[in-house]
C-alpha cells in the first residue's frame, strides 16, 4: 500500500516484531495447530507421513511439534534458502506434486493461495487429511475439491468433512479455515501476552510520536521488542546477564579483527 | 493372585504383549495425555517446567511428547535403572520433594498411590497444574489436597478444578482421573487396533488351548505379538526384510564367538 | 552351547545386564559410532540420508544420535515389533534393497552377517559411505565388494578405503571392523564404568555361589543391576526416592484392580 | 569502520549471507564443536550438564547437537529475545554465575570477551571442562585461570590442559582457541562449499559493479544467496517448487487483507 501511495497514515508493523512472530507464530501456532488437528480427528501422529507447506515461522513451529510427536515430516517450500534449512534440519523436502501421493496429513502455512490444487487432490491417498494454518481458507483450492467430489460431502466428525471422490475419500478439517481457531482455542494466553504487549506499546509509541511519523510502514522499535522479552523473562523468574563494561566496549569496536 | 492361589482359570496377560505396552502405552498415552491437558487448560507447553512421575512406557511416552513440545522435563523415578536411563536420555531426575517447588505442570504415571502428598502440595508454586495418566485417581492424594483447600474448590474451566490454599491456587485436571479419558478421547484408533488384535488373538489362543493350560498367568505367545506387528506394518505399506538362509544359520549358532 | 550340552561351567551373561546393554550399547556405541565416522570422514551429517541396519540397543543409540545431528534416518529391521517401533519413533523403515540406492551413509548394527551384499553395493550411489558397529567385520560382504572393485581399492583418508566400481566409488570405514574402535577410542569411561562394575560384581557372585550353580547361563542378578545403577546415580549426585510403606504395600497387592 | 570513516573501499559482508551464517555457523560449527570436544576428551555427553554461552547461530548449532547427544543444556544469553527463544526451545537459561557451579562442560560462542572469569572458575565443579567456539581465545579469561592455578598446569591428553586449583582441577580444550579447528578438522566440505560460493560470487559482484559502489559495507545481494542455495539443492537432487502465476500475483498484492 505504501508503494502504491494508498497508505494515508503511519503504520507500525506489529506482526513483524520479534516478540510477535518468533513466539506467537512459532510456539503458539505450532502447538495449537496440533491441538486443533487432534481435537478434530483424534488420529495418532506417531509414524504418520505429514506434509507441511511453508517453512516460515508458522511452518517451522508446526514441523517441530509434528516431529516431536513422532511424525515423518516433509516440507514444501519455494524459497531455496528455507528449503535448504528444512533439509539440514532433518526433514525431507518435496514439491507439491511429489508430496501429494506421499502424505497422510497435509498442513498449509504458506500465506499464499491454492497450494494444493485439483491435480494434487487427485493423486492423494484414500483417507488423507488436510488442514490449514496459514491465510484464511485460501491455501487449499476448495472449489476444485468440491468439484471433484460432485456434492458427495458429509460431516464425519465435528469439524471434519469427508469428500468422496469416487475411488477414495479425502478429509478436510475446519473447512480449510485456520485450524487452531476453527478446531481448538487459538493461541495459549502465555504467548498472546507478548503479542498484545507489542500492540499496546506500539500504539503508545504512535500516540507519542505521531507528529514525527510519515504515512509509511515502520518496524516495531527495537527497544519495545527487547522490553517485551525482558518483562516476559522476569515474569518467568529468569535473570538476564548484563554485559560487563569491558564486553560492551569490545562488541562496539572493530579493532579486534575476527 | 496366582501366588496367593486365588486364580481359578488360565490368564493371558494381554497388557504385557509387546504390541500392547510398547505402542498403546507409549505412543497412545503419550499423545493423548498431551491432548487431554491442552483441551482442559490451553496452556503453552514450550518453556514450561514439566514433572513426569514414572519412567515406565507410559511415562516415557509422555516425556517424549512433552519434550517434543519444548517443555523442560524432570522425571521422578524410584527404580535406579530407569532413573539412570531418564538422566542419560537428557532429562533431569529429582525426588518428589525436589520436583514439587520446581514444576509448573505435574503428570503422574507410576501405577502407584499418593505420589504427591500434603507436603508436596504445600511446596508447589501458585498456579501449578496436576494431571494423572496412571492408576485411577489414586496417584495424587486428593483427600490431602481437599483438606488443604478447606472447601475452597471451584471449576475454572471444563475439567479443571482450582484448589485455593490461601496464599496460592493449585489446579487439578479431570479430578485426577486418567486425563486422556477424562479430558480427551482416549487413545487413537490407530494404536488401539493393535491392543484389540492382541486381545482377540489371545482369546482365540485360550479357546483353542484351554485343555493344556493351567490356572496361572501366561505371557502372550511371541507368535501372536509378531503377527500383530506384521499385520500393522502391512497395513501401513511397509515391507519386512526376511533373513537370508545364511543369516538364519548364523544367529542360531554359538560357534562364531563375539 | 547350553542347549548343545557344550557348556561345562556356570556362566553369568553380563552383556545381558540392564546396566550394560541399556547404557554401554545405547549411549556408548551411539556416540562413539558418530565419533568414529566423523574422525574418519569429516562429513556433514545434517541433511544426509543415513541408513541404520538393526534397531536393537546399538542401532537405537546410533539412530538417536544421527537424528540429533540432523540426518534423515531410515531403519532396516527384520523383526516386525522393532520395525514398527522404528516407524512410530519417526524413522522410515525400508528393506535392504530399498535402502541401498537411497542412502548416503550406511551403518550396520544387526549382529548378523552379510547385511549388505553384492546386489546392494551395485545399487548404491556414487560416493556412498559404509561403516559397521555390529559384529566383527562380518556385516558387510567385503569379499563381494572387493570382487566388484576388481582390485581398484585405495586409501583416501586414514581409515577410509575407496572401492572403485567403474561408474562409481564406494567408501568403507575402518575396513568394516567396529567403527568406534577402529576409527575412534571406543566407549567413553563414563559408560564403561557400569559395564566393568557388572563384570566385577558378577564374577564375585560366581565366586561366592559356585557350589549352588549349574553349568548353564544365568542372568545377572537383579540386585547387582540395581546396585550398579544406584552407585552411578550417587556418583552423579542424583538422589533416589524410596517408596513409602503405603506404596510398597500397594504395588505388591492384586486387590486394587486396574 | 564505516561509521568511523576508516573504510576506504566497498565491502560485501559475506559472513552475513544467509547461505553462510545459517549453514556454516549453525550446522558446520554445531557438528564440528562436538567433534573437537569428543576427539580431545572422549567424554560421554549423554546425561551431562552442558552450558553454552551465546544463542546466536553458532550457539544454536552447538545447543542442538548437544541436545541431540542427550545432554542437559543450559544457555547463557544477554539478549532478552534470544534468551526467551532458548527457554521456549526447551533449554534452561541462567546467568554466568548461576551456570558456573551447575555445568560439567562449558562451551563459549558469544563473540565477546571474558565470558567466564575468575569468580566463575572459582565456583566450577572439580573436573569441569571448558571449550571455545567463538572469538579467538578471548572468551575465557585465561590469564585469570592461569593465575588461579599458580603454574600447576599440565597436558592430560592431546589438546587438553588440566589446571590444578588446589581443591579441584579444571580442564581446558585446545588452549581456549576455536575447538573445531584446534581439536578437529574445522567444518565439513559439505558446508564450506556454500560459504566459498558466496565469497566467489560476491568477489565477482564487486569486480563487476565496483564503479557503482561506495566505500561502505554492503549485504550480499539476495540473488547471490538464493543462487547458492539453489545450486546446493540441485546438487542434492532436490527439486524446487516454482510459484504459480496466481500465487506470484497474490503475494505481491495488499488487497487480500489478512
Amino acid at each position: 500500500m505504501a508503494a502504491d501511495g494508498a497508505l494515508s497514515f503511519p503504520v507500525v508493523a506489529v506482526n513483524e516484531a520479534l516478540t510477535k512472530h518468533l513466539f506467537d507464530n512459532r510456539y503458539g501456532t505450532g502447538q495449537s495447530t496440533i491441538d486443533g488437528i487432534l481435537r478434530a480427528t483424534n488420529i495418532l501422529i506417531a509414524g504418520r507421513n505429514v506434509v507441511v507447506a511453508g517453512y516460515g515461522w508458522v511452518g517451522r513451529g508446526i514441523v517441530s511439534r509434528m516431529s516431536g510427536h513422532g511424525a515423518h515430516v516433509t516440507v514444501i517450500e519455494i524459497d531455496p534458502v528455507r528449503a535448504l534449512e528444512a533439509l539440514m534440519d532433518g526433514y525431507q523436502v518435496m514439491t507439491v506434486g511429489q508430496a501429494a501421493p506421499w502424505g497422510d496429513l497435509f498442513v498449509t502455512a504458506t500465506g499464499n493461495v491454492n497450494v494444493f490444487r485439483r491435480e494434487h487432490f487427485a493423486s492423494m491417498k484414500d483417507g488423507a487429511i488436510m488442514a490449514n494454518s496459514g491465510h484464511f481458507d485460501a491455501e487449499l483450492d476448495l472449489d476444485a475439491l468440491r468439484a471433484l467430489a460432485e456434492g458427495h460431502v458429509r460431516d464425519v466428525r465435528e469439524n471434519v468433512q469427508e469428500f468422496d471422490l469416487g475411488g477414495k475419500k479425502l478429509n478436510l478439517i475446519a473447512e480449510g479455515r485456520l485450524v487452531n481457531l476453527g478446531a481448538a482455542e487459538g493461541h495459549p494466553a502465555a504467548v498472546m501476552d507478548m503479542s498484545f504487549a507489542n500492540q499496546a506499546l506500539s500504539a503508545e509509541y504512535v500516540a507519542l510520536h505521531h507528529t514525527e511519523l510519515e504515512p509509511r510502514v515502520y518496524v516495531v522499535p527495537e527497544a519495545i521488542d527487547a522490553e517485551v522479552a525482558r518483562l516476559k523473562l522476569a515474569a518467568l523468574g529468569i535473570e538476564l546477564e548484563p554485559m560487563t563494561a569491558e564486553q560492551a566496549a569490545y562488541v562496539s569496536s572493530w579493532q579486534h579483527g575476527t
